[in-house]
């Protein structure tokens, strides 16, 4: 905090604990048990870390709102792309707390958490409207939801909640702005050069040399060539779906792509020339949305392990366990797949078709050409 | 949370908004910039971060409070010592949640924060009222600290606070409580054993070897020997002041020691003999205690790094800069320096006197006695 | 390290860099990619890591090893105990670093990895022997293996590395010893005791009273009350299953569970009873033991993710993707699986039978006794 | 691992534990406990610990040769600016493993640790050479090292070990080639423009508002009217000795500064306008530099309070006890402290000089120009 004397400009000096808000912050553990008499000593553990939880989550939906309304708005601006990476380097950094403060919760034994369990029925994790929030704005839909996620929508919110997030579905996510901004991207047929001709005739040479070695190659058994050049293949079918956008467009519509024909491009040509100074930034961002996504993953999964402890195989009102449940969602509500799969089609420097100097000069500072 | 169907004996259901007064807590985030008209974006991190630090204040000055309870009231119970080690681990835990919120909020560049610095006019992080409870309850005398810190509670406090800490810093603290825990422990002068003579031989023993060994080894420069025979002298010289009261008790006075003569031979007696059945919690005890002062020794060093990022070498209020006066504390406000010492006076396990067969037995489970 | 005078009695001097072999093991790096005259960059962190990663296995190994010949080799004495319980807790903080290891490789972009990853065929992390080693000795079974993993021991590895590893798997792993360790555990009958007795009256009087109020509750409506009372059906069931020492061992046939109805039960005992002091170092290794299993499925599923990202979508030689393989292993390599389903039968600490004092001195320190 | 079939181009099939010399880096823990004949169970924690440090300063090692071979060499061309910025992110998470690895060591109790301690001599963490090669690497010189830490290069090195360091001593550190390129940067007299003489001005103008407003403000004391005089006045002199070359150059000599005055303004300017595309990646590397010595800092601190742990308040050879030596390095050998102090001279984004079109205009992308 501050001491600086320019402050003394304003007229309204402020203590720490006004400031904070602390008289109503920490008055607000209501604890079940003490209301029925037995107070439990770990019930204040676990409200204390669930408003935690309530905090951080209003900061994520907090910075992803503010992405999202760059995105949004406008084209966005060279200079606004250092702030967005900036908001999302925070976010992974919070991650590492909700993945922390599930090591706390975990000092609660499950014997201590029965002291109060029952206590608190029906509330709910799965309650958390922020939670839900941030994975609409992240881009998960109704539709791809497993059903007991999508059954919560209609049974355990209220009617403002709902037509809240309900509202929040409707508007276009990160995941939609991402695909709409990689697809505007203007770079991919700079000037007279074709970049995906390029890349595909590279391909071909590469997949070409593959096979011709290992039709000499009397090193290795009958069988063992067999399932190389099919592996081959089938290596050659996925290249070939990737350029030819009807192809594409058919594996999207099966779920096997999220982002379209030219984001994906897009997304693709930005990892492979990240080295450029102009794709540098877009390069951070995709790798930021790429971990954002990972760390709920992970946090899904730690917590979906942390549920199966606390509770055992016990059934929860829904009809299934909350382990199960959770350890469903874990693999189910990722968003940035593509981001993942873009290794599927990287080729090595070596390979890769050398961008024309226009191209190249265009990519790079402007202060470079002068000097 | 629970889903359980035995939940239904309690007539009054609950929401998780509801039981988390999430209302409450999600709307205590107020923004001084967007008061003067100048919404800052990272106002709200900055909140919210200190939010999320009192809260867990709160679980840390609750778990401190229910160790005292427990070693004032009476006699420590064998198994309330299961329980106060469960507590201590679960501040550990949050400890670590304490260091990894210093990464978050600097996600917030200098540059950033200097848009609503000066708004907050005088807060200061050092007016947390929980955080110096937690000081008091751990141990932190008013005399011990440094002049900034003690002027703090004349400037900087109202006056319900300060009655509040005052009477708190009257009170028993963790140190005391448990120096006093450690004195009592009977298993000292057990039937017609006396430890500490033992001990000593087994010092005097060591030490003599040690110097006929110097004395003759030819492979060392005589120079070298001098200074291993003045090093076996400052040891022996460390081991008569630890086993004469009259000489630890002037020592202590100097602020050598903190724990009483006899605390701090039970807790190197407990230490020592560890493995024995008997002598495990409380090991497990004195080694939480030991990692607590270390987590915030190590927070306190943290926080003066990132102070320093932030506020480069600008003066505060207080006429040092905010970077200088928490790399003070650092050292300063260390409570359980004894247990650091403790290795000073450890002995290998191969020296160590035998326990005699009865007390041995005294110290293992009445169970095994049986069997 | 040291510098203590007395280590004048040994006679031989030893440098830093001699003691830990600094030669060997900084020249262990061979890069294939410079071996092929095209140094990448970061196939230096790709060695390093991975060796990093086989020094932390050789460790586990080891811990481990020491903890199964003290089960092996004749009775747990209690001060063993407490040397098992630091190997363990020694174990979760290399998991630790083990999984802070996945960020450090993370830094190593995909198109990085493809400037060396097609010279390391057909190497494959899948071939760290120790790793096996240590999935063996925690309890893992070649049947419980998915096919890849089957498959794996009869073509990756060379015939020494197979015998051992076979050997393994004949020998006793913690699993059994732990098993057969909790089923020895004499109080379960102590006296004219009958715990098991008392625990089912326990249970009926709980779902009884949660049957009636379910019954007379006019809040709720019809479908939720029958869901309600099939849900205590099935509580009941279970609860019966766990009782009946038959019925018990079909539900281990079919795999629900791994432990013998002696050693479940008595598993559940020290989970219930681990305040009282005998039981306070059992009920910290079975903690550990589950948290161990935990933080292996956690790396596992890291690693996973981590994998997908490296490689996309790429089919490996075994005919499935790394992703692929590692999600699988992710849940099917669990080991400890029972500790996490105990939770289904604890009871909250208000219904527990009382023991009776008889037993509950016989848990507690021989020592408290006379005091 | 890669199981690509375009590997089978290559010969020479590798299997995992060849390619990583698994024989060679598991067969170097030698235990000197088992030499003498009583193996104690944690001397291979103490060497596999060491030995993970080892090799994770080797690949520290390497990363920043690398960057210092860039910045030698020739300009450093903004494509190549990314790839620093990785690999310097790389060691900051290496970092985390680092603080990490204390955890792990401290599960070696001090008693565990007197079973071999004495088995070491002379043997010292001090003597590791290669964290000496990341010191001098980074900016350390000679002459800025406690009394302590000068002997040990003329008494603890042998004559190859001392030539190699002093030979990298002679070599411009990353402290000095990163000074040097801060100097070249071109845009600070860019055009007309001159950027100090705005921020000048613009100092000017927030200072004497200050003034006005202290002086006018009924609400506080003379006492504290003085006083915030007196501030201002501190900050003027401040702001004064950094734009005059001959103050900064005296304040220099004293210590105060590292970088030269161009160096240190061009930083400033960096952090001012980070913003400007152009001065995205020069501020990322400034905070690199500035996090990974934090890190370190943290690593030394942490570091200290282990040994202190361990053992005590023992004396060592040197004369000081390791915990002292460890503390006053820490505090000691910080590099880059003046990227810590550059908050000291930020101005809020409102009070900062406008930047002419022209200037940028150059410090954005060529691309945006065309579009």
């Amino acid at each position: 905090m501050s001491d600086n004397p320019a402050a003394s400009r304003l007229p309204r000096p402020i203590q720490y604990s006004e400031y904070l808000n602390l008289n109503q912050v920490l008055s607000a553990q209501t604890l079940e048990s003490a209301r029925y008499g037995n107070p439990a000593h770990d019930e204040l553990l676990f409200v204390i870390t669930h408003q935690a939880y309530e905090l951080w989550f209003k900061q994520i939906v907090f910075e992803l709102q503010s992405v999202i309304d760059i995105f949004d708005n406008s084209t966005v601006e060279d200079r606004e792309m250092g702030q967005i990476i900036g908001w999302l380097s925070r976010i992974t950094e919070i991650q590492v707390v909700l993945l922390q403060q599930i090591n706390v919760i975990e000092t609660m034994t499950p014997l201590d958490f029965l002291e109060f369990r029952d206590l608190l029925v029906p509330a709910s994790g799965f309650q958390s409207i922020q939670f839900k929030q941030i994975e609409i704005m992240m881009g998960i839909k109704r539709d791809q939801r497993i059903p007991a996620d999508r059954d919560f929508f209609l049974t355990r919110l209220s009617v403002d909640e709902r037509q809240m997030l309900e509202g929040l579905e409707r508007k276009p996510s990160l995941l939609e702005l991402t695909d709409a901004w990689l697809a505007r991207m203007p770079f991919l047929k700079f000037g007279v050069f074709e970049f995906w001709k390029e890349y595909e005739l590279a391909v071909g040479k590469m997949l070409q040399s593959d096979r011709q070695i290992i039709a000499k190659n009397p090193a290795i058994s009958d069988e063992n060539r067999r399932w190389q050049m099919a592996a081959i293949e089938a290596t050659q079918q996925r290249f070939e779906s990737l350029l030819e956008k009807s192809r594409f467009d058919q594996l999207r519509e099966k779920g096997e792509f999220r982002l379209s024909h030219r984001g994906f491009l897009a997304a693709l040509f930005i990892n492979l020339y990240r080295d450029e100074p102009m794709m540098y930034l877009p390069y951070r961002y995709l790798t930021l949305l790429l971990e954002i996504d990972q760390n709920f993953t992970n946090w899904r999964s730690r917590h979906a392990l942390m549920v199966q402890r606390m509770l055992g195989r016990k059934i929860g009102t829904g009809g299934s366990s909350g382990h199960e449940y959770l350890n469903q969602t874990t693999e189910q509500n990722r968003v940035f797949l593509d981001l993942f799969a873009l290794s599927t089609f990287l080729l090595p420097r070596s390979s890769l078709p050398k961008l024309p100097d226009e191209l190249r000069r265009a990519l790079g500072f402007h202060f470079a050409k002068t000097s």
